[in-house]
């Protein structure tokens, strides 16, 4: 029986030598990996930048409460998934990604070689097929950590900002809410993971490999969206985000969050906890949530939702069939 | 006596807002932070992106071995000064940078407050001025860590690689070297820091707030560089890796490399080290190393230290007077 290979066992040259070959490349990057900065095309004369750090215990466990080992394939997917996901939310799309990596010495080489597996992967499956690795960092630390910065195109067009929502406006969703969320309360749980059914694994895999709808923000904003942004942080939460941005209230319809609360069923009835918290505060699918004018069709993937409506969007920025709801969602400082 | 608030008793939009405003905003970003993503200006056409990450204990130590303790002002500094430097070591000027923050919950505010303070006064004072913060991200964990991309530009003129040496070339150096390795050696040292000299003290500060010469890249670019890098990891090593990317081998000069001993002096007689240790294998000053066809005039901030010979790149790439040297320097991994 052969031992894995440690991180602290190589030398930094050899470390990369082994992740460079499992990195993503493609013609947007004019100079990839190897020298002091990469260079990325960027056609329009503008870049669309963001971001975002995954930091272990906050942000996944390698081992969950479920049994559930979090694979260097789902941390490397999901470190993907929520950039690429903030371009989509601009209606642009990723032309690269720059990629840090905080090893402990002890992480096994196997771990950090399908974590590049699952960065490029979810490029792929995704449909960022505009997208490369462009270079990165490594570095020890006593946590795990994954910071990714991401790049991309308008392609000429405006960017859809959280601003320009108007009273009247049509409010829609694209991808999913809440799966994330039930997700990691499966992985939470005592119920092992060996014993989940398909529709709960469906669940659980949607919090450790997420699946924006990367082709639904630039069909949102050739659509003419007024305001977009990912739900990342639960649906209330953003949307307040939405409308306090855009001077307006966010009223969500009753019948589409029970649907959105339907394919949750499996793992609320397991757990015994009502779905629509999770379809209210969840966040980690990284769904769009967006604003087109009255009448306008909507792109195709987007699902009406609600509206939006004039009122005061500091006292109740979110309503439900006119009530106001209490944001929810994940805070990263106040527990 | 009042007491430091700690990030742990702020929420996430709370401590934004005592950040935001002490982030130094520019033309250059054309949406700045506050949605999901950030836009930036590329008037060529192309994007220059680096992204480095510092982490507690590896890259800094909050409270180090002689006393003092590292500042919020250092880390932001130090975090801004070395990406600003990968992107000078292209030759190119920054836009922009993205910076995240991994913060342990028992972090004063007021360290927080004082690392944006030296974010936007690196960019200020080492000339980057046309350099804004666009935007970032905020996280928890057990240690603290900065991960920031920066973003830059060529200005329509081609990139200076490692890889384009040729023999015969000369080899100049911008900057310093030696130095952020003394101070080093002074932090880790039994010497209390208020007992140190001015002079002492000086490069100490050179390691905590390191001073890349960012006018010397794009110099260098202007004047016909065949090839450059920024010195993080010590003369040797990265000349090592001039010498391999370019297929030939780096000469230095004893009297160049005597001159650069000098300034090291006083921490050298101090801690009775040989200061060639720091000038061949310090890194963190992030000079520049830069290759020049022969007869061209270095351009203002260069000083010949070398040149370019034929020669077996991978069994001696890096020699003095023609005697080979051992690569020396920092590896993340290998200790």
């Amino acid at each position: 029986m052969t031992r894995d290979i440690l991180v602290g066992e190589l030398s930094e040259s050899e470390l990369l030598a082994r992740i460079f070959p499992r990195l993503r490349s493609g013609t947007s990057v004019l100079l990839g990996p190897g020298d002091d900065a990469a260079i990325v095309a960027a056609p329009d004369g503008r870049v669309v930048v963001s971001l975002d750090i995954q930091t272990q215990d906050q942000d996944f466990r390698l081992l969950w409460k479920n049994g559930y080992r979090t694979t260097g394939f789902d941390a490397g997917w999901k470190a993907a998934a929520q950039n690429l996901s903030d371009i989509n939310a601009m209606g642009a799309t990723a032309t690269s990604l720059v990629a840090g990596l905080t090893l402990p010495p002890a992480t096994p080489v196997s771990w950090v070689e399908q974590l590049a597996d699952g960065l490029s992967a979810a490029i792929e499956f995704l449909g960022a097929t505009g997208c490369s690795v462009a270079g990165g960092d490594l570095g020890r630390g006593t946590e795990l950590s994954i910071s990714v910065a991401v790049l991309g195109s308008l392609a000429g067009h405006a960017p859809v900002l959280r601003s320009g929502g108007r009273a009247g406006d049509q409010l829609a969703l694209a991808g999913t809410v809440g799966r994330a969320a039930a997700g990691l309360a499966l992985l939470e749980s005592d119920v092992p993971v060996e014993s989940l059914t398909i529709a709960q694994r469906e669940l659980l895999d949607t919090q450790c490999r997420p699946v924006p709808p990367l082709a639904a923000g630039p069909a949102a904003a050739r659509a003419g969206a007024t305001a977009m942004l990912d739900i990342s942080d639960g649906l209330v939460r953003d949307g307040a985000r939405l409308a306090g941005a855009s001077g307006v209230v966010v009223n969500l319809m009753q019948p589409a969050l029970t649907g959105l609360a339907e394919p949750l069923a499996p793992a609320a009835e397991l757990l015994g906890i009502d779905p629509m918290e999770w379809v209210l505060g969840g966040g980690e699918d990284h769904g769009l949530l967006a604003a087109f004018p009255p009448g306008v069709p909507l792109p195709p993937g987007f699902t009406a939702i609600g509206s939006l409506l004039p009122g005061n969007a500091t006292t109740a920025p979110v309503t439900i069939a006119g009530e106001a709801v209490q944001a929810s969602g994940w805070d990263h400082f106040v527990l």
